[in-house]
């Protein structure tokens, strides 16, 4: 079926299964190597990429169409998911629409409540649905044109992060189970956007007492086998709770 | 005019004038000698109190819709407002409505914008609109019962204070113009929900370099006239860009 097509049946059906106005868009963080990633869409007929994202069902909770959407998307459930913006310029999708239209489901003014979700990179399917023809990682230092007004979407989950850093387990779920410090380090200055001292890093996340030293270290590479650590979550939640002490 | 009959008058009405689905609700924080007060209203028709609140124009930002909001219900413009977070729980409204009608503007499912504004107590009118019979601060220590989900947007907002304490000009924006060390300690302690020894809040505060000492003291009461102190704005703000250091 042509697009237009499709629009067009799915606006009926869309105000009778949606509350209008309020749209979900995710910004699904994946650490990857040393690099964070984000998760976006290229919707069929646009140049741009996009959040992925969707709407509200008129019997649902907005926190659970979040978790809706994203798995959905990625396929994953359990992820750690907060809302973190409501946007709602009137202007915010000037590019897209020539003038909102009360009539047409998509013409509508739309009101976007932006979710930032922390996935374990390994475990996310990157899914294309019949609305767009790509799904893919990019890396926050090299990221696409964006539609609408999603960079704004992104810039504002990632000063989120930056925020929360010592209040939400942010790098528990962004990092495998297992890691190594210059990891935990890299994530840190990726978020922080700024290059931390290597020193002062360790000997202050030692010192918060979160982190377990495993037996066992990272094999393979030319140096000396970095030592692997995991957090402990009991220490690490409690010290959440009050927050770290310190800034970086 | 029976208030039955201003509800029809005004469904229609704002059919017309709003968004549909999207409410916002402010809660209004003041500093009154040493409590954090909130304003609250009570409707018409309404035992219980609320947050002032109010809808969206179809040409108005989100943003704007706040500041309107604020300015019919203080008086008062150029006041400190940040969006905090959005309530779409689906049985937000369970105790006010029997059930959603999405043709009576009222009875439809609202998901409400949160926004917390840091007022001069002492520059706000209260003012009684024709839909509420009263309009008063109250001690956050001393809480009547909110409507709907009005206590947990209220929570909600109290601790995205505490959150933001080290990130955003909260102390400068609750306070008067001119305070006194114990004044500002308080007001710490009342945002933290926990007390703070005097010595260790004095020495820490006094090392941010983000207050300067006036030649005035405070006159009047039977003890040492106390210091006044101002913030210095310009190392506040940068001070604040970093995030002030450390946790209290």
């Amino acid at each position: 079926m042509e697009l237009k097509k499709i629009l067009e049946t799915q606006s009926e059906a869309s105000w009778k299964k949606y509350i209008p106005t309020l749209s979900i868009d995710c910004v699904i963080f994946g650490f990857y190597e040393t690099s964070l990633q984000v998760l976006t869409v290229k919707m069929k007929d646009q140049e741009a990429w996009a959040l992925p994202g969707g709407y509200v069902q008129k019997d649902e909770n907005v926190d659970d169409a979040a978790i809706r959407i994203l798995k959905d998307r990625t396929g994953t459930e359990n992820v750690y998911l907060q809302q973190f913006y409501t946007f709602g310029n009137l202007k915010r999708s000037e590019s897209a629409f020539e003038a909102y239209d009360d009539s047409i489901w998509n013409k509508q003014r739309f009101v976007s409540i932006g979710y930032y979700a922390l996935a374990d990179f390994s475990k996310v399917n990157l899914i294309i649905d019949k609305y767009s023809t790509a799904c893919e990682w990019h890396s926050i230092d090299n990221l696409p044109s964006f539609m609408m007004d999603h960079r704004t979407i992104f810039d504002k989950a990632l000063l989120t992060l930056r925020e929360q850093l010592n209040h939400h387990p942010i790098g528990y779920n962004l990092l495998p189970e297992k890691f190594t410090m210059p990891e935990l380090q890299k994530l840190y200055e990726i978020i922080l956007g700024k290059k931390l001292n290597r020193g002062n890093f360790y000997r202050k996340i030692l010192r918060y007492d979160i982190l377990t030293k495993l037996d066992e270290s990272r094999k393979g590479g030319a140096h000396k086998a970095p030592d692997l650590y995991s957090f402990d979550l009991e220490k690490y939640n409690n010290a959440l709770k009050e927050g770290l002490k310190g800034s970086w």
